[in-house]
């Protein structure tokens, strides 16, 4: 996650010269940045560069990206009548900049090419906030307060959302990732009556035969109910034990994970230890996608990034001629 | 949860006059707060007026609370170093308005007196960081570079605060719950690591016969392990269905939990829905403690706290009527 940074020099000479958006939506800046991480990390997939809030800027929520901060939403959504004045959204002519990017990026690259975009929970959650937020009090207060207009919002989110991955997988992408990157601020009964239907459209609704990653963080206790929401793959963040979560999801589906990115400021023997536990969990199964549990920091050193990716390598090639799979 | 606090109009009168730290300080004023937020919610048990950091502030590391912001520490521990010049606190003469607080509260209260400390890893986060912090970038880094620095300052918190909860019993407390809040950021393989043999000395040195209730939030992935920690109840927040966190730290525990507090901000009858709930997934064992799963929020109407305090008494009854316990 997070492949192409501000950790890697490659990626920050060319943000030296272009804007956050502006890259996203320079084709060939943006394909290039996906492509030059990927080559320069030596991973197994790369991600399309793009963020996952891109799908709401054509809502006129006022999207923009300050230097150094988080995304700011100018105009949030706080009533039920701010719901009803937002209008559809087009994902074909709004974002017609990511799926040139990923026909660029798919063009280049000798590996395959994963899409994403923001699940609908953690883009109301930007909506009404207007930005990150740490406890989503004004989220989860709307939730509660307004009830009928926080299902309007999830449904439009969920269609735009749906169509948006589709128009990715038709460009070129051979798998989507859905970030529900701040659901694990909630309860399960909340998740349960707040947000997995509107989960399971959207996942429902991805093109069949394009695997589908449901990703979160903070989920420990969701788990159960994001499986029941669908995916073919379940993406936990570190904190939970890697063998636990996968139990509890059940073997039919793979699990990705789940390195704390701030390991990787640790000393290389002290990485290595943390990916070597990882593996050793996932052993006996298929479908383990080793991967961080968030972003790269951004004061990471790219090379025990790649570092990281040339030790799971060996240590699965090692286990995989033990006949353990991962 | 933080019972006094602003939400409640004679706790703003009091702050209008007292700053944070001066009424911690002020006796009088710490134990006359504590007494009136327990009578004006009618809740069972009183939590004496303090803060979790109280035991860092003799060791020079420059505590703060600044109007309106978190704490702040000004001399932060960044180094082995650092670590080696922290002086040993003697609990007893560095915060002896605390037990003098107590002493007053518990002279005046209806209702048992709970006392309360940071856990070691919680302190040594803000020692490291130097206030809050979302992502403890710091701290984990600290931990892995610098491992015995870090064992080292995790075992001089560890006696301070265990002396520190012996000196509340001493004063009077009946129950102690030591705050582990922000140890829910941490893999569980690190927190086996770098806290739990930390944590395991703090309650195993809490004076025989008094309660431990051990609370962290964010911990649905780490319960099992705070359970191996020790504590004769374990306090959730709201992010895990409390039945099922039940189940995994076994019925030999209490529970404590576990109403998200922005629930409070919720129309009443939702507010009962969440309290009915949750008394739901208790039922049939004993040693629930009815909670919030993390402090009251400032903007929560005081109404709906003493409304929540009548409803749960409510139900209780009518479980115990049934013969569910709870």
């Amino acid at each position: 996650m997070r492949q192409a940074g501000r950790y890697m020099p490659e990626y920050r000479e060319v943000r030296s010269r272009l804007g956050f958006l502006e890259l996203c939506k320079d084709t060939d800046a943006a394909a290039e940045v996906t492509v030059t991480a990927a080559e320069r990390l030596g991973v197994d997939a790369a991600i399309i560069f793009a963020d996952i809030l891109l799908i709401l800027e054509p809502m006129g929520v006022g999207l923009e990206y300050p230097t150094g901060d988080g995304p700011v939403l100018h105009h949030p959504v706080r009533s039920a009548a701010d719901v009803a004045r937002l209008p559809d959204v087009d994902a074909a002519a709004a974002v017609p900049f990511v799926y040139e990017a990923v026909r660029k990026a798919r063009a280049a690259l000798k590996v395959p090419l994963i899409g994403f975009s923001g699940a609908p929970f953690t883009l109301a959650s930007y909506v009404i906030e207007g930005g990150g937020s740490r406890d989503y009090i004004r989220t989860k207060t709307f939730m509660y307060r307004e009830p009928q207009a926080w299902h309007a919002l999830m449904r439009r989110l969920a269609t735009a959302v749906t169509d948006y991955l589709n128009r990715q997988i038709a460009a070129g992408v051979q798998a989507v990732q859905v970030f529900d990157s701040w659901v694990g601020c909630l309860a399960p009964d909340d998740y349960e009556r707040y947000v997995l239907p509107h989960m399971h459209e959207v996942i429902r609704g991805v093109t069949k035969g394009t695997p589908v990653i449901h990703f979160g963080t903070g989920t420990a206790g969701l788990l159960e109910l994001m499986r029941a929401a669908g995916g073919d793959v379940i993406g936990i963040d570190w904190r939970i034990d890697l063998g636990a979560a996968w139990q509890r999801v059940g073997y039919d589906v793979g699990v990705q994970g789940n390195l704390d990115p701030v390991a990787l400021l640790a000393p290389v023997p002290e990485i290595r230890q943390h990916a070597a536990r990882i593996l050793d969990r996932a052993r006996g199964h298929d479908g383990h996608i080793f991967n961080l549990g968030h972003g790269v920091l951004p004061d990471t050193p790219v090379e025990h990034v790649i570092a990281l990716v040339d030790m799971v390598h060996e240590m699965s090639s090692k286990k995989a001629a033990l006949g353990a799979g991962g």
